[in-house]
């Protein structure tokens, strides 16, 4: 059988010493000052049905440099499928090529696809998404079918040695609207899904010599209350954690989410990384060199909160 | 503004005089003996390599095949893009193809994506599959996220004159499992879901002349009971209803989504047409040729059972 994702994704967070994740979420007009035309001029001879996949070159080209400049410090990257698609088929090309540019870099990768659907479906997903050698290590998938809808990542995931993130408590400010529905007892929706992610999760075949299932959980880190709980209930579960940097959640708020031995979560952060030339604080350097020591604090912001919190 | 899509779709319904979908679910080893075979025939060299692709072009030459054969008979056809995603971006091309092929015949596309994130990624989601040429009539959507992860698909939908249909209850023998989880009152999560769609949807620019909104519901077929509840939370949407045939749901279960009128509803068979050349009663006919008569079967079952339901 293939090492067990879980067991995979503590070692390398350990070899980096952070347990932290960049996402690539690449949107055409945040790439640096520039670069989109540059990467444009290298197609000679650029007719106007090209333009858009020049747009996508663009993107790819951005993501390559971001993995580069990210490779030492992180343990994984969480490309964002959404942000390929946009450009059609060859957006989805591109997708891959980065998923292949980052394994090549010896990092984890989390596609980040939120897949989901009735059994059969959810297979032709599995076979797209976790089978096959240009596969990712792991991608992010919906709960919300049940069962028959998740056994077949699971049982693709355990097959391969690759890993799923369900999504459990999502990191948008809307998502209390939805997800706190409670019973008669003051149980939420989301925590009725994280009992569920516990009990398949720890599966025959699921747990690596780590103690963590390949089946892991999406936690919002924007909610440090809630990652707390969601803590106590999914023991076997790695969370992965949107949410740091762009959308408000500070390093402490992540620390809610991790075992007081210091394991147990990967702490995504995307905009606020893959952006950073933009900052003030980056305004000397050059754009990758931004991105470099952005992803550096943010490894080390991520670091020193973990071991405040113990 | 454009068209709004519920008056299309109504209007799409009339036209053809049954509320029916057929799916597009194209899986390799069911498609019609010999014609994979057939198709990569017409690649005259075919390496190893084009294996693939050659897969590819038999799934796309299959549904172009299907659009021809149930075109007359159907307002609508729902390809499920997992079926295409799993090869890669040569499938999603392929995909793209179908729509379009579909939209050639006068037909409206429901594309089966059910994508859903944050309201940013949301936003390219919808970039991907609502706006430009190439995008489908309406898509499937997740509801997991809240108002601000939907709202992208919201606004692009009305916008562009196209729709979503928002998954409430899904059609598989887990639903229950996961969308059953009741509050104090008894009122369960799909209800929730449901009474929040109803109230999205009411939008100002969503509702059109026929009094249906752009914004409709996923409702499983398979589930009557929970239709016909659902069908006095959300009087303003068209209910997509899977679960027709393969998945057990039959005619009389459809019904039940239906108003009085005989509107408010759209019921999509995959498996049971799509490869009904399979079926002992379609043995004397081509392939093309039973599916043509799988689809007007179907189309008069759906019509006959909603007559006895009023």
């Amino acid at each position: 059988m293939a090492e067990n994702f879980a067991d995979r994704l503590l070692a390398a967070i350990e070899a980096k010493g952070s347990p932290v994740c960049v996402g690539l979420d690449p949107v055409l007009d945040r790439l640096p000052p520039g670069f989109p035309e540059q990467v444009k001029r290298t197609w000679p001879r650029l007719q106007e049905d090209l333009e858009e996949l020049a747009s996508v070159a663009a993107v790819q080209a951005f993501c390559d440099e971001v993995i580069k400049a990210v490779a030492d410090v992180v343990p994984a990257v969480k490309p964002q499928i959404a942000c390929f698609e946009r450009y059609g088929y060859a957006g989805v090309a591109a997708f891959t090529e980065v998923v292949r540019a980052a394994q090549r870099r010896g990092l984890i990768v989390i596609a980040d696809v939120k897949r989901g659907d009735i059994g059969s479906t959810a297979a032709q997903y599995a076979a797209a998404h976790l089978a096959g050698e240009n596969a990712p290590d792991a991608i992010t998938v919906s709960g919300y079918f049940g069962a028959d809808g998740l056994m077949p990542f699971v049982d693709a995931a355990r097959e391969a040695g690759k890993g799923i993130f369900v999504l459990v408590r999502t990191s948008n400010p809307s998502a209390a609207e939805i997800q706190d529905f409670a019973d008669a007892s003051g149980r939420k929706f989301y925590e009725h899904i994280a009992e569920w992610v516990a009990r398949v999760g720890a599966g025959e075949g699921l747990v690596g010599d780590s103690g963590y299932s390949c089946v892991g959980a999406v936690v919002g880190a924007t909610f440090p209350a809630e990652a707390r709980r969601l803590r106590q209930i999914m023991p076997r579960q790695i969370f992965l954690l949107p949410g740091y940097g762009a959308q408000g959640a500070t390093a402490a708020d992540c620390a809610a989410a991790f075992k007081a031995d210091g394991t147990g979560a990967i702490v995504n952060a995307s905009r606020s990384v893959i952006y950073a030339f933009g900052k003030p604080e980056y305004a000397d350097m050059s754009w990758p060199e931004a991105i470099a020591a952005a992803a550096k604090a943010f490894a080390k912001d991520v670091r020193q909160a973990i071991a405040a919190g113990r």
